[in-house]
């Protein structure tokens, strides 16, 4: 029986303008009133975590930064730390198209940055080199520890409400979803997803950008 | 003809339990259809504005604070500081019931607080013999400049996109709305809101927590 649901936001909520399902809000609700505990994890920040988990009213842990930190009954925890990524950064920016964005502000233990794409390899290789990683959400790349991602937060839910694998299942579009399609849980995802992400799913939905949650939620058992 | 719409948040677009109306979120995307300009001005902080910006699709500037800072087009300006308000917290603390809140550490312009409600007249004064005012918004007080509100926010946008007061049209429910209620622009109501505030509406829908947008929008026009 399902106890655990880990949703990505960006592509799995909302479309490929950023714009939230209002179909998606509404089973979450519904999924929420069945007693499963709904948990969020995105690239985001952690304000912009707090502001979903408030206006969709999410029951369980939020996630930041990929898994990097956690918000949850108005506490936070922070798992990781940004000092060597913004060392990374200074470096990096001199070298390549690699530009900051807006929301860095709001950062406590990642990056987020554009680039060109023909220095994806080059920017890789030199934070492999740091101890880093970058991945890519659908609208910007992060750079952070190379132990950071959906996984960890995955495991330490896991652990936290002491559930087994079976219990929790994962919805996510893309390739920072990874991590946690590694695991061993039950996964779905959006028509929208990448064929990497499709190809880890056990269902794999015909709806996209959030409309496949009541879709997935009935497949699941769940309404 | 109504050109910009103001919207408060907690109260206007949500649920007494914050929740937001998903049928508030499809109405105003049908509203900017219709090329008008939408606005939201919430004592909330900046990166929860830009969450509801993102997320729910909206076109025009978003005021936090009160309308202490706006965020535009992905750029900030700020109003007021916070300097003032923060040496009196320190000071009023000490003398009352007064506890700041878990989102002070995103503010820029200003401190929410809570305190019992028999300290609401000393607090008061004593706020205003320091040049600031409190106010509160259905969930938090907010202590801040005393020239700091809703009316100066909407104000700003009159200039800033020249129009007049007849094609702005501001909804809200609560004491922190009634300096924008004051302006002679239109002004709507959802069921929910304050005796004052329904008593300075030109309009009244008989629906409530967001569901009002559709009536609302219909009201005027706009739909």
């Amino acid at each position: 029986m399902i106890k655990l649901i880990v949703l990505d936001v960006d592509g799995t909520l909302t479309d490929g303008n950023r714009l939230i399902s209002t179909s998606a809000i509404k089973y979450i609700r519904k999924g929420i009133d069945k007693n499963v505990t709904f948990s969020l994890i995105s690239g985001n920040v952690v304000p912009v975590m707090f502001a979903l988990q408030t206006f969709i009213g999410i029951n369980g842990p939020v996630f930041a930064e990929n898994g990097g930190i956690l918000l949850y009954k108005n506490q936070i925890k922070k798992f990781f730390d940004k000092t060597r990524a913004e060392k990374f950064l200074e470096y990096i920016s001199k070298k390549s198209s690699v530009k900051p964005v807006f929301t860095n502000m709001w950062r406590e233990t990642s990056i987020a940055f554009n680039m060109d794409d023909s220095d994806e390899n080059y920017v890789s290789g030199e934070a492999e080199k740091n101890g880093l990683s970058i991945v890519n959400s659908r609208f910007t790349w992060h750079l952070m520890d190379k132990n950071q991602n959906k996984a960890y937060a995955v495991n330490y839910m896991k652990d936290q409400f002491e559930l087994n694998y079976d219990e929790i299942l994962v919805v996510g579009d893309s390739d920072n979803d990874v991590p946690m399609f590694n695991l061993n849980v039950n996964r779905a995802c959006p028509a929208n997803a990448t064929a990497t992400i499709k190809s880890k799913s056990d269902y794999v939905s015909k709806h996209r950008y959030g409309n496949e949650m009541e879709d997935v939620l009935n497949h699941y058992g769940i309404l």
